[in-house]
């Protein structure tokens, strides 16, 4: 099959691989429809996280199985389902726990050795565990199909940013990114009953979308005069609930000072400096939390999906660019560049 | 009247001050019966937090109220009361969500212009929102009257690291600090009805201590050892809820570390230096949040001051040194060389 790799910082190519097939009775092999690039493969693709020349990519991907092992009970041959960015085995402590990221089995699409979601197919491992069934009438219905595909990450990601920021009905929440994990975070926080939702961006085609996802003020500064700006819209005090999708120094320092006293900061922005945005004087003294990290989408699917089906969200506008497995490097490119939100891949 | 002033690191005196008066319609003057000399006094005597020369200090104090300005309703000469280790005006937005720590007219005893806790009396501003009445019996009994006042502060401080760190029941505990606010840690862990509480200490009176307050495990080893052995005691995991009681570089790393996947981190050491103990790559990877602060024991003093006066629990025995005023000074040289736990003052 074909599939994406990664060979040095910008130099993704499109190549034969090996086709994926059944290793261990738990796996299935799954034909990938829908894929997407994730701001997070830019940290990979710019270099700034380490790769093997060679190496898969891509993780959030949804698609019909092809093929089950002699123990996978929940799923078969033709099922339209979707895969959460990591795999999980749903039977360890944490998986009991909800928290699918830290399974003790688990894994994340395009480590050593596994198959990564832009590509044609994928083994899953622990495919009862990890997938997610769609209704089958969902194949037919492009724009459905790239709402679901958010629950793979984004979605499932912005939600998490949301209950780790403590957002609930009436509450002044403040969005610090404008990918499509902060606007995902606009519309988790409006799902929740947010009575507020401030959403931090320069861009007007993404501060656009927040305030069609929800977003009720935009502040397009940055730095200090945007933290002014939030604090002008809060009686001075700030955001009850922030959250940070971006992960570096300034969002981070942003993030702690537009929150509220008492108030917590959802940090869903992988890591990239963002330690050093925090000022735990400031964060003691105003008693500012901070929770989040890696999204267990695998636990929040099934509470989104309805939501997702009925209308009720659809965050398939994130994507504003559509390309083939052919396109991906150039999916890259336009998203590295900012002239693309979010890539849809078609294989 | 007399009280203690501190004038350069390791200077403390016992010296002549004005007497308190009423300043203002809501304040009300209090004759102190009980104070003490709190772990973060240490860092004023320490010279690691700036003092100006004559300051007064001590923030955590209970007495009888001698005189109230007209606008007081709530308290009257003659009552015991407890004061917490800050002064809020109980109407502000902050004081209604019970954050009186960010109160917008709040402050801090013993800070410029205000006198502080180990002294004769005390102004006490905003008398009617600060002060807590407590049964006039009480003043006759020695054990309780020390049981109250750590409501002041090392109490409801050991109560807000627990709720920070989402202590419940059938959580594992584990307490980095063996101060009387770690103790108290424990204590409060023990009343939300951890199942396990792994105290960190190497002085055998204190985890004594952390043993007859509800402890079920001591860790007398530190740094890389010491987490080797929480992790030991919970399958390799770590504490759910994990108090962290010091506020140091180490203390802090130490609690990241032994904290499990999803678990929480209820900060209450006045940070210095354990901003850098925070690794958010750990943090993010594990979804370990932190929650925490100065604590709002205003709010707390009512939720915990009937447990105190009917027994179920008693933090009175973090005292181990009873000193005159005049011997606040030595109290303090006590702390610092930690011959002693926490020092009682009666002046």
């Amino acid at each position: 099959m074909r599939a994406t790799t990664i060979h040095a910082p910008f130099d993704m190519r499109v190549e034969e691989v090996p086709d994926p097939r059944i290793q261990r009775p738990t796996d299935a092999v799954l034909r990938v429809l829908r894929a997407c690039v994730c701001g997070s493969d830019l940290w990979a693709y710019r270099g700034e996280s380490a790769r093997e020349p060679g190496q898969r990519i891509g993780h959030e991907f949804l698609g019909v199985v092809e093929e089950t092992g002699d123990e996978v009970v929940g799923i078969e041959r033709g099922d339209l389902v979707v895969a959460p960015f990591m795999w999980s085995d749903g039977v360890c402590d944490y998986c009991a726990d909800g928290l699918t990221t830290s399974c003790e089995h688990g894994g994340f699409w395009g480590s050593g050795g596994s198959d990564g979601g832009q590509g044609e197919a994928v083994r899953v491992p622990f495919a009862d565990a990890t997938l997610v069934k769609l209704p089958a009438d969902a194949a037919s219905d492009d724009r459905l199909l790239s709402a679901l595909l958010t629950l793979s990450d984004v979605m499932g990601t912005g939600h998490h940013a949301a209950i780790g920021a403590g957002v609930g009905k009436g509450t002044t929440v403040a969005v610090v990114g404008d990918g499509a994990v902060g606007l995902c975070g606009v519309l988790a926080a409006h799902r929740l009953g947010a009575e507020r939702i401030i959403a931090l961006g320069r861009h007007q085609a993404r501060t656009d979308l927040a305030l069609r996802f929800g977003a009720t003020d935009v502040v397009a500064e940055r730095g200090e005069a945007a933290e002014a700006a939030v604090r002008e819209l809060t009686k001075g005090q700030g955001a009850h609930a922030v959250i940070e999708a971006v992960g570096t120094e300034q969002s981070m320092r942003t993030a702690v000072n537009i929150t509220r006293d008492g108030g917590a900061i959802g940090f869903v922005g992988v890591p990239h400096g963002s330690g050093t945005g925090i000022d735990l004087g400031v964060m003691f003294n105003r008693n500012i939390a901070l929770r989040g990290g890696v999204a267990p989408v695998r636990t929040y699917i099934p509470q989104l999906l309805p939501d997702v089906l009925d209308g009720t969200i659809d965050p398939s506008p994130v994507f504003d660019l559509t390309v083939g497995l052919d396109g991906v490097p150039d999916g890259y490119r336009a998203m590295d560049e900012r002239t693309a939100l979010k890539v849809l891949v078609t294989p």
